[in-house]
């Protein structure tokens, strides 16, 4: 049977290189990194040195990349701690950001009592800056937290915009750039961002590690107490191989992402196109359908057909091989819907069923060539 | 050169069955385990059926074992959720806890207000129950948090009776089991304990990935906040790698634990005799050259020599090729001394070099011997 993999927003096949290099280390690096012995030193010197490399990529010091098991925990650092140790009165942010955005604010009001203040989006998911700028005015000590690239319609955020506009109001900004880390560049001395989150997994690298990016002198502190591991910001010992592995997987990801970056573009738009002509009355959800508004990754397409065919749709294409997604991983296991779409679309357009289909490097022209068959063939048209 | 690890208290080299079990993952299964199509059942299962795996070894229920990424999380999640959810109002615990619950109490008691009251111990690093049964009686919702191995000076706890004495007076009971799980034997339904934390990489595992024991309907709530992964007790999409290896190398802990506890035990033995021998005057910390009443994985000991040759202790050994600590490895990067010796020895003791040596699985005794000529050379007796 084919075996298709669409679903690269919710993770990616490691790639054969980061492996070895995990390999390596499990075996030949196993001294704990804390330990002032030569083992410890040798494990020392690797984290410090990934440390050092990923700084590199986004302009930054060192010191400010913390790791973290994964991106989600990075968020919960940034947002927990913004509350908690930096007085953070409100929290502005949109109903289609990620959960771990969304249910740690949640959280946060309901142990502070803070203000959440979502700012609107419109049908396509754009953000509507006029309320971002009045909630900015407001007189309150605000954290803003927006995504670079929406994980379920792929839209672009004009993150250079959102920082200088927190910045221009003493507010702070934290991005979940879990979908554009690896895949767009992020400076943050260009733009002055706060705080971000970063998962190895969604670039080719290691599920279990990511980073906060957390600027220098913020202020922030632990979400996880105990060792001075991450100079004190996180304790734990440090998942020396996952770390490695992160480091390799984010360097081969920006040292290719010209060419890497045009390969899943092309498909994309290859997918675009056909499945226009395939299916005529398709829809795309938030920006998707759009080059340049969206991330080149992903399209997330509503497909008008009969109840009967929509309730089978998910379950066929995986008969058939084909692995996408109706919305987050993080939900998938769930039978709710996705939060984004409903915030989006109408009651009338929710009925029918959407499908997010997510592109990397592994992919072919083929496959897309395949799934549009499939798809035909699904929906009846 | 030689190159002797004796710290295995503060990691382990990774077993090579392990490392396998993680390449294959990493190369084969790197589905997400939260999405509903084959690559991410795949993924599922294996997260799952390393859970029953691990709930197994306890006599506890797979929905009970929740993985973290590591023990010093599994500890701040028990803690913190305790203080938070659960109302607990006291923490009962020791001076010679691991930091992991030392300082996440103290964050706690800044947050919560709550009253930290400390078990004292003798010189021994021996519990004093009376005082324990008193904190008890006392008119507080508390949470005890002591630990079953002391990883500083192997001190072992008896926590059937102090889970009995928590269960008798309605007291929850923590307990960080990072250095007993995978070297003794814990039975939850024997023994009423609420909460205990494990890490793999104590147990020739990854580092990275470690797993909270939670008694079923106990009320905690995450640490971290966002998807529905581990029943919703913790976000941040599951290191399958991590997993399997955690499992993996809990196995095979368990099932060699006669054979490999009697071969370290015998090392700890024959390093205690050689050491009496051509240091006469040593000491041992805690409870650690007691083979009935510390654990068989490590001595931990001070030599009275000058301050001269103190100095340069650690330093020589090193040059020497041999690895071990003079405390636990999450403090070693700093220039304290340890605060478990601090609080057992007199001042005039604690001028003395403490040195731990830890014992493993692929520990000789030939290097027992090499290890006490050398410090028979350094120490000048």
């Amino acid at each position: 049977m084919k075996s298709i993999y669409f679903d690269n927003a919710a993770t990616t096949q490691i790639r054969d290189e980061v492996i070895e290099v995990m390999t390596y280390a499990l075996k030949n690096n196993f001294g704990n990194a804390s330990s002032s012995h030569s083992y410890g030193r040798t494990s020392k010197s690797l984290v410090e040195a990934s440390r050092k490399s990923i700084a590199v990529h986004f302009n930054a010091s060192p010191g400010e990349i913390i790791f973290t098991s994964g991106g989600t925990e990075a968020d919960n650092l940034a947002l927990r701690s913004a509350v908690r140790d930096l007085k953070i009165t409100q929290i502005i942010t949109s109903k289609i950001e990620h959960h771990a955005v969304l249910h740690t604010s949640d959280q946060l009001q309901k142990e502070y009592g803070i203000k959440i203040s979502f700012v609107p989006v419109d049908q396509n998911g754009e953000l509507n800056f006029e309320v971002l700028t009045d909630l900015l005015k407001m007189n309150e000590k605000s954290l803003v937290s927006l995504m670079h690239v929406n994980n379920e319609i792929g839209n672009l955020l004009d993150i250079q915009r959102v920082a200088d506009l927190c910045q221009e109001h003493n507010a702070l900004f934290h991005s979940d750039c879990v979908q554009s880390v690896g895949r767009y560049p992020i400076d943050v001395k260009a733009t002055p961002i706060d705080f971000f989150a970063a998962s190895a997994h969604k670039f080719h690298g290691p599920k279990g590690v990511g980073f906060a990016y957390i600027r220098k002198d913020s202020g922030l502190k632990p979400l996880i107490f105990g060792g001075e591991q991450e100079r004190g910001y996180r304790a734990g010992t440090e998942s020396v191989h996952n770390i490695v592995g992160l480091e390799h997987s984010l360097k081969m990801a920006y040292d290719n992402l010209e060419k890497e970056s045009a390969h899943i573009k092309g498909l994309k738009k290859y997918f675009i196109e056909k499945i226009k002509t395939a299916i005529p009355n398709v829809l795309f959800n938030g920006y998707s359908g759009d080059l340049d508004k969206s991330t080149y990754t992903l399209v997330n397409v509503c497909m008008p057909i009969s109840e009967e065919k929509a309730a089978m749709l998910l379950f066929q294409l995986d008969l058939k091989g084909i692995a996408c997604s109706k919305g987050s991983a993080c939900q998938s296991g769930s039978t709710q819907s996705s939060h984004v779409l409903a915030e989006l679309l109408s009651d009338e357009v929710l009925k029918y069923p959407s499908v997010r289909f997510s592109f990397g490097i592994y992919n072919t022209k083929e496959e897309v060539d395949y799934v549009i068959n499939v798809l035909t063939e699904l929906t009846g048209n």
